[in-house]
């Protein structure tokens, strides 16, 4: 029931000219006798929206124009592809070009986890495809195997490495002993994080992704308001000493799971912290501006996917494989699959989630300390998994570590341990992750 | 340009009742309602094709069919989903499926590596889907990454560790240092292997996959004919302790390459072969029966997808997912990707495929044996990158490590090495993969 196949030439707007944009324009010139054999019609560029129209581009003059809004409303563009960033201005741009039946590419997290459900209508009120694999993950292929591969299993976790800033940051503290700042000033200088870090390092663009995983692995709509975030900015040189001891490291995670409350309702948590991750787990061997995503599902079991997450060509090579699908349901109809949001599940508050923590508090060095502070894990119905007891006078220390329990017992255990006088300070507190119990 | 959405239910028929199959029927029962939200239209078993009818399979005896034919012929099934195994029965009954205009799903590798082409016009000819996200790897997505995330990127090199069996049993021989007959046996007590392990030890398996894998990454259309062989059964425990002695284990590896021949023309390369992996590599901790995938691409740089590749339920996770796919599109309209094979490619030959080699000698234990057989590798214009010398007496050994050279100039050395008066038996040749150089 689908159309017959068409040679007419399939004509592609970029928008945004930046590193991935560059790319996408690069590769549909370099391999355009590929892309065309792939898609069973010609791309053709028809346009690129960027700031300032300028000879030494790369790209002829008159393919450059700063009038974005006309470039997407152009009759023989089939295809737009968003790569401008920010909010407001691309959402406008994306509607009307789905509004006007072209199929939209966008590596826009921030956007897709404020909009999704907006956007979404719009393509299907059209029949057209709205394709985002590079908006998590850069090169890695994890929205196609969620929504595609995995759409006949039931998905219980996914837990990912999904921002290389935060990760460059963690693996450079872990190997160097820096500081924060430090090592934030140095991922600076290298590239790895932006004038403006904050998107980065307080979690806000880990927690966009996290959003859209948990929408497509659970089939419901998840924005950035539901994720719980925390961000690495806190993160001293003496935590990650600390997780060494506990034969840790310490990693930014988006962590998307079923919950199956006390009174056996299902809800579903997304959620972004750093959290203290085994060294044996797979995810604490991705280091530097790596990417990996692990997903659990009931048959499929434990999978990873590993890559490059951010830089101008892995993300760009996502872009094109989503263009190519979306041309070629224009050459030969169909679309991808749509938004899914029929299972409509709740999404837990923070406090509901089984956690475990790491508590490092310096304390008065004096006899019945430690007998104090189990009695408050206790009287919170707190499990003690490992206690360490550390250094003499001043710099006595206790370094607990916990079972499951719900995360607002815990963070209430850590409120009272706080209040007690002999505990000087709460100087780290942790949740660990990637373990049994 | 899609035909409408149908709320008709869509027909399913399962060929096969082993390990998957009954996995398939299960998931098909007991996730009806998700499956249907997924699809769009609920999913109905119309049946199931087994050997011999019985009230204790757990399906009504209404369902179960021994007439394949029959089933695959119903005007009610929509979707054929094959599971039997064998190549000339599955061959006939899906060639009869996609004629009549139903999508089909196989996990057949062995099937595919040889007749993908006939299989695919068939699909072609009535625009339906033919699925095989399960024939590779099991629960991992590699087929649906490969055709449509990577659609727009191009490979170079895909590298995977496809067969559990022999993984299990190098992984055994290479924890417990016990020799491959003794592994083989235990792995058969423990149902990894299966009691002819033939198409598992020497290659067959991963040289299916092989096939397949290069068909889909180069654009060309590869068979089982066409990808170079050889299987693990002469691996011994000493091959496990020259491995370690070199920092690397032992796996055997489903290699698909593009190579540049001399004379500047494309070629690819699909091979399989127990190679040296250095223990820094990432398929070298993949161990017991999972599975891992390794590609390279100009823009996507290095990705690694990583799960179980075997057994029921993570096979019929693939399973499910090629269905729900192939169900979406026949209540939406649309068809997956079929087969590319614009580009043509022809296969090198395995003495073509620059490779790196580690022997193994037993020698001569006497003045100038090193500087001849160093004389020996210069001659054959290979470089040496380690030698090693050890042992006296009846016990003196040489150990070679090479660069990379063209495999026959390799071969060709092994055979006028084994010639040589004072080299007593050549007891070891391994290629060497995962290496720069």
């Amino acid at each position: 029931m689908t159309s017959e196949p068409t040679q007419r030439p399939i004509g592609v707007a970029v928008l945004g000219y930046g590193n991935v944009g560059s790319e996408v324009v690069r590769i549909l010139r370099n391999q355009a006798a590929d892309l065309e054999a792939r898609v069973g019609a010609p791309l053709e560029l028809r346009g690129v929206a960027l700031r300032r129209i300028s000879s030494d581009r790369g790209i002829p003059e008159e393919l450059q124009t700063t009038d974005a809004e006309s470039l997407v409303a152009r009759d023989d563009v089939d295809v737009v592809v968003e790569l401008i960033g920010g909010i407001e201005v691309p959402r406008k741009l994306i509607l009307s070009a789905l509004n006007s039946g072209k199929s939209v590419v966008t590596a826009n997290k921030a956007l897709l986890a404020e909009h999704t459900g907006e956007l979404a209508e719009a393509a299907e009120a059209k029949r057209v495809d709205l394709n985002f694999e590079a908006s998590v993950a850069g090169a890695i292929p994890v929205i196609r195997p969620l929504t595609q591969s995995m759409a006949g299993d039931r998905i219980t976790k996914v837990a990912g490495i999904v921002n290389g800033t935060t990760n460059y940051i963690l693996s450079a503290m872990d190997e160097t002993g820096a500081d924060y700042s430090e090592t934030l000033a140095e991922a600076g200088r290298l590239g790895y994080a932006e004038a403006d870090p904050t998107a980065d390092v307080e979690g806000y663009d880990a927690a966009a992704k996290a959003a859209i995983l948990a929408s497509i692995a659970f089939h419901t709509r998840v924005t950035a308001a539901d994720v719980y975030r925390q961000g690495i900015s806190e993160i001293t040189a003496d935590d990650l000493a600390s997780a060494r001891a506990l034969d840790c490291t310490i990693k930014l995670l988006s962590i998307c799971e079923r919950i199956t409350t006390p009174d056996g309702s299902e809800r579903i948590s997304a959620r972004v912290y750093p959290a203290l991750v085994p060294s044996t787990h797979p995810l604490a061997t991705v280091n530097g501006a790596f990417n990996a995503v692990v997903v659990e599902a009931e048959n499929a079991g434990r999978l990873m996917f590993y890559g490059q997450g951010a830089g101008g060509a892995p993300t760009a090579s996502a872009v094109m494989g989503d263009l190519v699908m979306a041309a070629r349901n224009k050459v030969h109809g169909g679309r991808g699959p749509r938004e899914s949001k029929y299972a409509k599940l709740k999404v837990a508050p923070m406090g509901d989630i089984p956690t475990r923590y790491y508590v490092n508090m310096q304390v008065a060095d004096r006899a019945g300390v430690l007998s104090a502070v189990a009695a408050e894990f206790a009287q919170h119905g707190v499990s003690i998994s490992t206690v360490r007891q550390e250094g003499e006078g001043e710099g006595a220390r206790l370094m607990v570590v916990t079972h499951t329990a719900a995360d607002s017992a815990l963070s209430d255990t850590v409120d009272a341990l706080s209040k007690l006088e002999f505990v000087t300070a709460v100087t780290s507190v942790l949740r660990l992750e990637g373990t049994e119990q």
